[in-house]
């Protein structure tokens, strides 16, 4: 049968609709996900737009940025969504369609993506990491994703890398998002610049981003290769711990920041190296980078329909 | 049918016979790791003792301290053990007794034997963790151990919770087990007497243990109150980082250190709450100390020959 994904965003809303088998989408539409009608009528239109009329729809899957969990269908916090917190998602959209429902964490379900569709096929043991304007991430073991006793697992961005280290955007500090997303590199190089550091960016408008500090960077500017620097090394450090911890065969990174290329995964390659405490966490383990792009929220989805 | 358990340690091999239910031992021996013979004769000695001559056993279990391959049987590091690395443990034992042998972690098979027979009974997302001279640990997600690809999963004990700290007796550098295990709070203090701190330990032997600084902090001692307050802290920021990975039920706290109570879970209980990033981990979670006491590593053994 026909599934439909949804992936749920904080600007937009995505829907495909894919066939039996094969990541091909026969249809794609999306939608702001602000506007006059609220997110869950918008959302709702977006599915009935590509409900195909002869032909039945086994499964909705709908992945979404925020706290959630895919057992009850709950949403604890969707922070881009009004109203959201507290509504079941599977129960409203089960009702109006009449369809089996299910739900996941967007970085959850971007694991499970890139695990049976993407960077990670054949792998039994795999962490997704996506470094993006925060971090997030999944992890699969034994071929099953971790999902948690609420559904709040694979936080990895709010792991604590450095005690009494920067502000994260939760509230704590030091967490791996607060220095290795692309808000904490920007924030990074605004701190240093705020103490008198030299940089080309110093004329560049505010707020910075981490993308111009790439560009920065790319052009020799010191500054800015320090911020990936130690972002990367970071990042390095919070991979080796997860290495320890869960003993797998590959890590795969996604998201904006990996997109600066060496820039960011030198440091964290040796970063990596350094930490890990035994040869063995290495053999036969890869380092990569995610494979499906901007598909991997609404093929993250679509595992999950099929799973 | 009858299981063999043996808890294969730094300076004593234990080994007990289990009827098929239940966790009390029809018999229990043990013998030195060291002497005369080696290891393995030792270990095959014990056993032969234990087997019963008239009832056949479906499995011996050995649970090992150190890094290992419970898949393949390989012994990667016994660090208590000479001329153990390298060796097929499950294979030469099986060749000599004829009877299907499994193989553990010992921190891996305590998490098993508190989820299956201890204080994790009911749970199906459980981490446990054993603080004593050294860290170590397992976790169960969804009612399975986590081994990892080469059977290395579940070393919280070298995870970084302080960059640049004390070093790890892993050669490494601010490790869980650095900050917060036994090694760790005596040489904190240590470190700190060296520095000119007063203590009422100046005039205790070297090297001093976490023992004695237990008992100079219950005689109010300020030195080793804090370097309790310290390890405390330092585990519970760690055990809100495994929260935020896994998100389970319970995790629970083994090992010569929590012997300690309120001096170390004090300031853990503090540490993990201000830690966690939202209130929907701690709901329906407890923080709760090992209730198998000395048998864990049997009973450990034991879950693993009955799994």
């Amino acid at each position: 049968m026909d599934s439909i994904a949804v992936d749920i965003g904080g600007t937009q809303l995505r829907a495909a609709l894919y066939p039996e088998e094969g990541i091909e989408a026969k249809v794609i539409k999306s939608t702001p996900t602000r506007g006059e009608q609220s997110a869950l009528e918008r959302l709702f239109d977006l599915i009935q737009s590509i409900l195909p009329a002869d032909a039945p729809v086994g499964c909705i899957a709908l992945g979404v940025a925020g706290a959630l969990n895919p057992a009850t269908g709950v949403i604890y916090n969707a922070p881009n969504i009004a109203n959201w917190n507290g509504m079941n998602i599977i129960q409203e959209t089960q009702n109006r369609f009449g369809i089996p429902v299910r739900l996941g964490n967007d970085a959850n379900l971007a694991a499970l993506g890139e695990w049976k569709y993407g960077a990670g096929i054949g792998h039994h043991n795999l962490i997704y990491m996506t470094i993006s304007t925060g971090v997030g991430g999944g992890i699969i073991v034994d071929d099953r994703l971790v999902v948690g006793s609420n559904g709040l697992a694979g936080e990895v961005g709010h792991v604590t890398v450095l005690p009494g280290g920067p502000p994260c955007g939760c509230g704590k500090n030091g967490h791996l998002e607060a220095l290795s997303s692309g808000t904490g590199i920007a924030n990074y190089v605004s701190r240093q610049m705020d103490a008198g550091r030299q940089t080309i960016l110093a004329q560049h408008p505010k707020p910075l981003t981490a993308r111009a500090v790439a560009e920065a960077a790319c052009k020799g500017d010191e500054l800015s290769i320090e911020a990936f620097e130690i972002a990367g090394e970071y990042l390095g450090r919070a991979i080796a711990d997860l290495l320890h911890i869960f003993n797998p065969t590959i890590v795969i990174l996604g998201g904006g920041v990996i997109k600066s290329g060496d820039l960011i995964m030198g440091p964290v390659r040796r970063s990596l190296a350094a930490s890990t405490v035994s040869e063995e966490y290495l053999r036969d383990f890869e380092l990569t980078t995610a494979s499906l792009g901007d598909k991997v929220g609404l093929v993250g989805a679509l595992a999950l329909a099929r799973s």
